[in-house]
């Protein structure tokens, strides 16, 4: 446990998924001890459709009711696949945060052995056709260094935000020729805000030019960033900081040099979600194979 | 408009609301043109509860099914009761500021007539019990600054952060002396974080002290800090730099002073939770009445 707090509290109140955790009983161990890959996405019925899907290529649970195990927490989805749990994090590092807070300390109640935690998002891109599924290598803060900044009890701490090269490279090779998509690694730019934090032109508020914008992508794409979310850096920084192996594979839906508006029709952008599905699916698969 | 781009635009689609504004005909404005405010809260089920308990105050739609106007989008839940839209922000600055950037687009494309914005949350309290509704003056970020920091094309842009005083004056006579709940005026911190960025020992992570901790809330507490959430300093800095009115009023759902764990039951939860709704309904109603 990274924080020794906890090895001195009887109890612990996982307040915004709505789990107890009681450490006289074996329940968390016995209902979570099994699970090998924590997978988190921004909406829930993203996160339900992966579970489905992982239902089906691991051959688990098929035409059984889904069951919400966070609903009565108003706040996050927790779906569990046999040894994949499947996560809604909301929009953006704060909300993502506490969910991730909470969840690695489960896999840690839980005794869960070296359990990888994968982000399965949406995203924009940078230089790259709508529908490419970028694995990040590095992330990228708002103010485009290689870092997380938190303020934590009133200081800035900076932290590093790289994701697992090991995990990367089994990824990226579960792409195969024949799909009818790419699959790049490259850097990601995690920002705070949609709008201004990502340069678009069509917020509320814009106090900048067409010309800024533009040479603001295109350090961006100097920098090897191939796209644009809002947890990247966050999600990388604590991960490293707990000892989490992490992972952050999420698809394109528009081609930011070419412009602000989300103009995917909905059939296409529910086949685009569905590209890095197909990917972890089969890592996932093969990596409960191996062990 | 505050942003000049979007008078250029023949049409916008507010994409995380899903909802499509086209300039050549009228209907945006004959669907909103109406609202004068916008509530906005964490979850889905609470502002249901809000709109609910809105109609029953404005008589407007009782018996009628609920629509969340947002569902599609998958994001953010969309009430409208009358001259109140009634939205679910999710948790956290940048998740509250996507949909903060659409609606206050559609507001202005709705030709809505000086609308007001109140985010009516649940909090930490600092040295006020549990239950008590907390209306911000002054918003403070994690590094203890009464401002908001937003990084805008890589670039540190700092932004002031407070609340309306007119509509905090006005909300605050909403509160009456039979109530069975206290409520003060008082400034409040929003974090990037609900664990280390509050100063909490029970997170995943903690590289502090006990003692660390108590000297961060005694500063917080100098400070005239009555409570602690995750949206105020981006939702006062957006709202003053659109030129929007808007008032956060928050009930606590725990006293930091005396721990970190959400003790409370369910059922008092509810209970607190009903406090803003029936300042903000008398608030809302008086306001209706007297225009």
């Amino acid at each position: 446990m990274v924080n020794p707090n906890l090895l001195n509290m009887d109890e612990d109140f996982l307040y915004h998924i709505n789990i107890k955790v009681d450490k006289d009983t074996n329940d968390i161990k016995k209902q979570f001890g099994d699970i090998k890959f924590v997978c988190l996405g921004g909406t829930k019925s993203r996160m339900a459709a992966l579970a489905e899907h992982l239902r089906e290529v691991l051959q688990i649970d098929q035409n059984k009711e889904l069951i919400d195990l966070g609903e009565s927490g108003h706040r996050y989805a927790v779906y569990k696949v046999g040894p994949v749990l499947c996560c809604s994090h909301g929009i953006g590092m704060a909300s993502m945060s506490v969910l991730l807070h909470e969840l690695i300390k489960l896999v840690k109640y839980a005794e869960c052995i070296d359990p990888v935690f994968m982000r399965i998002g949406t995203c924009g891109g940078l230089g790259v056709p709508p529908g490419t599924v970028v694995v990040t290598k590095d992330a990228y803060n708002g103010y485009l260094r290689n870092e997380h900044q938190i303020a934590v009890l009133g200081e800035n701490i900076v932290r590093p935000a790289y994701f697992d090269s090991s995990v990367n490279s089994k990824i990226i090779k579960c792409h195969e020729s024949t799909d009818n998509f790419e699959l790049v690694i490259g850097n990601t730019l995690g920002t705070d805000c949609f709008y201004e934090g990502q340069g678009r032109l069509d917020g509320a508020l814009c106090n900048y030019t067409l010309q800024d914008k533009m040479s603001f992508l295109k350090k961006c794409y100097e920098l090897g960033i191939k796209n644009i979310e809002m947890e990247a850096t966050m999600f990388s920084s604590l991960a490293l900081a707990t000892g989490i192996k992490a992972a952050d594979i999420c698809v394109t839906i528009l081609n930011r040099l070419n412009g602000d508006q989300v103009i995917v029709t909905m059939a296409e952008k529910v086949e685009f979600e569905k590209r890095p599905f197909i990917v972890v699916g089969r890592y996932i698969k093969q990596n409960l194979q191996s062990n």
